[in-house]
């Protein structure tokens, strides 16, 4: 039996979300609450997008694979499901910085990683010191030169589509850095932040924040607005791209198709995608 | 020569506003960062909104009186006026959880605390497994129940206009806790979370949350939407009613009238109000 677990965290406290030996980590604390509350040992999580330390998520997806009869409803709760009860479980076992919003069972074909079709990041960032809120500061960078939208959006435009992002890449022998970037825009939102949208059928690792880092050159005026499709031209990691801070990226959801093209999505994924690491940002 | 300073902060690591001594307070930290930056000693600040321990501020406003001629435009940045740069020299020596988003040259007559009209506290609610962030646990309580948004509504419209607020106030010797409550009204906004807007001309001690505590009973359907009335009627505090958490109160804004009308209603607040403290949430 398959569940789906939507999930929100604060990365703040995490070395980001894979299992790691002796840190707290994400996937570490859900599997452990997992554990605790279903009494098994070794269960293992799949994710959409394995996040780095210090990045946040808001719409995180995983799945586990749990043997029939584990999920029970509580006592005295027959109406409740029991997905819904082992959503308040592990609630009321993992520290407030990660939450569970949603567990469902998974349909047909369903695969937290593979079947996913795009994910859908937001880099915040304060560039005035009025619109810097010590309230938000955990997942909004405070910039100190105000960033121009127009240079910046006309340098991500030039970026969308289906390319070689090796130039954003930390390179991997036997994985592909072809992507498909399908939005990369960036607005002020009605408290005057600047937030970049950013979505591609999948990252590799570091994509994100090169990206923003580099299109910071160009919002700031330290660079053309060209520089940045001269940059993934080139097709090599240039030094004078800064990779962003990570607090200021958020994973905000995981696009998945109907669920009749979920098995059909995993299998295209796999064949593409099986040499590369989850999808990261 | 009068400053208006506003600014904004994470209630969670302060014991309030108000300066005490050995304790971490708001005023405290910029009151000294004021003495460090200007060379001063015994800064004093007079505040719109005296906030308790763990109530946060997005729009506090507060004055300062300087000698003249200690504020002077930063050193090479001549067109560069001298308050701005006296704002991002504070936060340069503050602590990241407060922040200073503007300071200008307060006109004839203003002050912080007396001119004010009105006091706007949000209060923020994640009532839904589905709502709660850990981004912003900070500044939203999380609630077990799902409140009704009808119930406590009607409830709370019954408090509105100036009345006697004793039932909802710590009472001091000799200070009147009559206020006129402007707007208290609940809404969910785009995340799903309740959010409460309460507006009043001042507030006494504890009143806000008092209120938000008793319009809980309400909302989750422990009492009638009567109750609140029937609460206020009795202009004595009733032990029912529970003060809701400091954690998820924000004062948002602080209203002024127009320049030429800060003098008078200095003096009209001044008569009123002279013995009772400043408005706290």
């Amino acid at each position: 039996m398959r569940l789906r677990i939507d999930l929100a965290y604060d990365g703040t406290g995490f070395h980001g979300w894979a299992r790691q030996q002796a840190l707290r980590t994400v996937q570490g604390e859900v599997e452990q609450a997992l554990d605790t509350v279903l009494r098994t040992r070794g269960t293992a999580l799949t994710v959409a997008g394995r996040t780095d330390t210090g990045v946040h998520a808001r719409g995180q997806v995983a799945h586990v694979d749990l043997e029939p009869g584990l999920l029970v409803p509580a006592a005295g709760r027959s109406a409740d499901p029991a997905t819904d009860a082992l959503a308040r479980r592990l609630n009321g076992v993992l520290d407030p910085d990660v939450r569970i919003r949603r567990i469902s069972e998974a349909p047909d074909g369903f695969d937290a990683r593979f079947s996913a079709v795009w994910r859908h990041y937001a880099y915040r960032v304060a560039d005035r010191p009025e619109t810097v809120d010590p309230l938000t500061r955990s997942h909004v960078l405070a910039w100190k030169g105000q960033l121009d939208l127009t240079a910046i959006n006309d340098a991500s435009a030039a970026l969308l589509g289906e390319q070689d992002f090796a130039a954003f890449c930390r390179k991997r022998e036997g994985a592909t850095t072809i992507r498909s970037l399908l939005d990369l825009h960036w607005d002020r939102d009605g408290d005057g932040l600047v937030v970049a949208t950013v979505r591609a059928d999948a990252f590799c690792h570091n994509m994100v924040r090169s990206l923003v880092g580099c299109l910071f050159a160009v919002g700031e005026g330290r660079r053309p607005a060209e520089w940045a499709a001269q940059v993934l031209a080139a097709r090599e990691r240039d030094p004078a791209v800064k990779v962003a801070q990570a607090h200021g990226l958020t994973l905000e959801e995981v696009g998945y198709p109907a669920d009749d093209e979920l098995g059909a999505r995993a299998r295209e994924s796999r064949a593409v995608r099986t040499l590369s690491p989850p999808a990261t940002g």
